[in-house]
Formats: C-alpha cells, structure tokens, sequence
C-alpha cells in the first residue's frame, strides 16, 4: 500500500441511522476515506438473503471529500454488493460491519445480516469483520466496546486478514474483562410461536424462541461473552464439513 | 427406531407448487410419513433469513393420513421452524429440501434457501439433504436426477448422517456420469446492477451478475457438475475456521 489512506467500507444490518454504526463510523474517519453503504431500514434476521428480481434504491445520505455515505433499500448483502460494484471506484481495502444491537454469537451468527456482509466481504478477499453488542435494547450503552473496536481495527488494519477468513466480534454488556479468541458455541434454539387468532378464524404466528447453548469450552464466543470478554472468531465462507470427506466418499461415490 | 415409519419433513425455496418439490415428494411417500411445509411465493435467494417482527400465516393444502401439506407466508427457515415447532408431533427423523430450480454449488450455497433449510435441520441434529437442479430455466427435465435422488435418500435413510452435518446435492442437466463427493468450490461473482432512469431523474438497480470458478480441483461441487457428474458435498454450521485460530488468539488476545 502507497501512503493514500486507505479505503473502509461500512455497513450493518440495523439501517444507517442506528447508533451502533454513527459510532463505527466515528472511529474509522479519522484512519482513512469512509464510505458507508447501509440498509434504509432494519434488516435484521436476514442473514445472506439477496434481492434478485426486485428493484434496489441507493440514497445519497452524505458527501463529503473522505466521508460518503448512501442508504439502500435492500438487505446487508445487497448492500455490499452495490457498494463494491456500483459506488466505491475500487477495491475497498478493508470492510467492517455493525456495531450491531444484538448478539452474533453461536447459531445466531447463521441468521445474522451483519454476519452476512462481513462474510460477502470475506467472499471477495476483501479484510473484514464484523462487530456485535450482545444486548437487543437499541438504548444499551456502546461506550464499554469502544476502545476494543479501535484496538480490533487497528491490529487488522496493520496486518490483514489470511483470504477467505473474516472476523466475528461479540462485546458483553457491562465492563469487558478482555478478548477470548475462540469458536462459534455449538447450540440451539427452541422456538415459540406466538399466535393470535384473527376475527375471520384463521390464526397467525409471530417467530419467538429462546437460546440454548451446549458448548462447555470457556473459549465458545457464546460463554466467552458470558464470562464478560470480548469473543473474536475467525470465521470461512467455506461451509464443507472436509472432516466428513472420507466417509462421505465411501458412502455414496459407489450408489 | 421401532417398525413404525419414519417422519420425513420436506420444504424448498421455490415455493409449495413448484415441480421440484412434488417430484421430490413422490419420490418420499412410499418411504414414510411425509409433510410439507413450504414457502407460499418463491423465496430464493433468501438464504438464512428469518421473519421476525411480521405475521407468519400458514395454509393447509393437503391432509391425508400420511401426507400433509402446508403452504407458510415465510422464508424456507420460517418453514423448518413451524414445522418443527407448530406443524409436526414429534421431531422428524430427516429433512430433504429441494428439488431446487438453480445451482447451489460453490458461493451459491451461501445465499440458498434451500440448503439454508437443509442447514436449519442440521442444526437441530436432524439428518437433511439438499437436492438442486444446476438449471434456472423452471421447466428444465428433472427426470435424469430422479434415480439419484432416490438412492442418496435411501443411503441416508438407511445410515443416518453424522450431527451437525448436512448433504448439498447438485445435479448437472442432461445425462448424469456417476456421482462425485467433493467440496464447495472457491468462486465468486462479478455483479453487475442493471440500471432504469425513472422519470423523477432517479435511478432504480436490478442485481444481475457473473459466476467465475477459481477452484482446479476436480471434486469441487461446481467442477464435478460441470464435467456431467451429481456433486454431493458434507456441511457444517459451524463457521469457525478452526486452522486460524491459534495465530488469531496470538493477533488479538493480547491487545
């Protein structure tokens, strides 16, 4: 890299008005040119969706000399999608996703459109991460994470990501005890629809459930967080389970 | 497992009546206790995605004694869930999604509904099987794949699969040589937004774009497909890329 500051990519899947990334954003613009692609509204749950077949509308936000910022009305992949081939005029060299309001952690990571961006941004060899507040009240104070955002950002900043890893970054509530590298927490969800019967008979439901974990490794992002560290997970766009090769070829090569 | 037959849970992304599903679920019948609950509109590309916040309605379509079927105003993850939670007695014995209308080999696995659904039944431990026809065309034959679906699904019904895994199955068109167990191909697309100027001078996007395989490897599901061989491709959920992380935990522990 020449002495040109460098160029961060932002997104998040709270909608660009969120707390969570005024604050990112606050720390990346002192550090290079900052553009911001981000959803028009909430676009939480959405995990990797994309919208194929529906139109996309980009709203220019804010536009500076080092800082731009545009609101889409699509979902966190669209997001980057539209950011990397249609606003920024290169590569961007890094990506950072969030803070988002609400944990990231074990099986929500699947689920999670912050996640997702981070994981697009991986998917094209650009450095990225991705940062959660592991509290779902869009009022939780952010200040605790702060420092621990510059600090993550600094270190990826100076020395990169490997191609085909990002990171997923998972902060507690409260004072953080320090960082925990460790793994996606194996666990689970039951869920409990709610329903509510309509006048007309039919009945509809409405998606709620609670979290179990099962991971006992103290170093799970889950219990990490838990335990009130910070959770810092390399996480690979590359599902193959290349355990299960192997067996899975002596099974069913031969049908 | 007792004599009684087994519980086979169905869905896709392309929707309750697309031919895909109904193939698949021909195939299912004479092998158990079968239902359904599947998207009402189509729903690729929706990947992980989860409706929270809005109403889910579900339609019953079909109940006979051994086969329902229920159509849900949801993503295919919606549709694992009320299944699951709401729609069957008993957690089912295995999952079979698809047959999907489209590739997902390679990167597409990621933005997939279908194999999004297979995941989502990993996740709760059950075996599941995602089933995809490597053709967009909707009408494209499905008969050539059929005898393999068939034996993949006997496989594992007879020898379950490990937890925490699920199968991606992609078929080529045309003739199938054999099948090649193998994992997901590196790749990426190129997007390219087609662009409308509305009459408000403003600028609506439409997401298209180009695949490019980078991968060499033979046995990599978008290579195998593409030399005329059914790919099956072992994944996981966990998203950890577990060979990074004792020079992550050296990088970011201590800062």
């Amino acid at each position: 890299m020449t002495n040109k500051k460098p160029l961060i990519f932002v997104t998040n899947d709270d909608g660009y008005k969120a707390r969570g990334i005024k604050l990112l954003v606050d720390i990346l613009k002192p550090m290079g040119e900052v553009v911001v692609v981000a959803p028009q509204t909430e676009m939480s749950g959405k995990s990797h969706s994309i919208t194929a077949g529906l139109p996309l509308r980009l709203t220019e936000i804010c536009i500076e000399d080092s800082y731009k910022e545009y609101a889409l009305e699509g979902t966190p992949v669209d997001c980057v999608k539209m950011g990397f081939d249609n606003v920024l005029k290169r590569r961007p060299d890094f990506l950072f996703a969030g803070i988002n309001h609400g944990a990231n952690t074990s099986i929500n990571t699947i689920y999670s459109g912050t996640m997702a961006a981070a994981m697009e941004g991986c998917a094209e060899n650009v450095p990225s991460v991705g940062f959660s507040l592991c509290d779902n009240d869009k009022n939780a104070p952010l200040d605790g994470c702060l420092p621990f955002v510059e600090k993550i950002i600094k270190e990826v900043m100076t020395n990169g990501l490997n191609d085909g890893v990002c990171l997923n970054v998972n902060f507690p509530t409260g004072k953080i005890k320090g960082i925990k590298v460790g793994h996606q927490a194996k666990g689970y969800w039951t869920e409990e629809f709610d329903k509510t019967e309509q006048q007309n008979g039919s009945t509809i439901y409405w998606l709620g459930g609670e979290y179990h974990c099962t991971d006992k490794n103290p170093d799970a992002d889950w219990n990490a967080v838990s335990a009130g560290y910070a959770s810092v997970v390399p996480m690979q766009v590359d599902f193959t389970a290349w355990r299960e090769l192997p067996q899975t070829k002596q099974r069913f090569e031969n049908l």
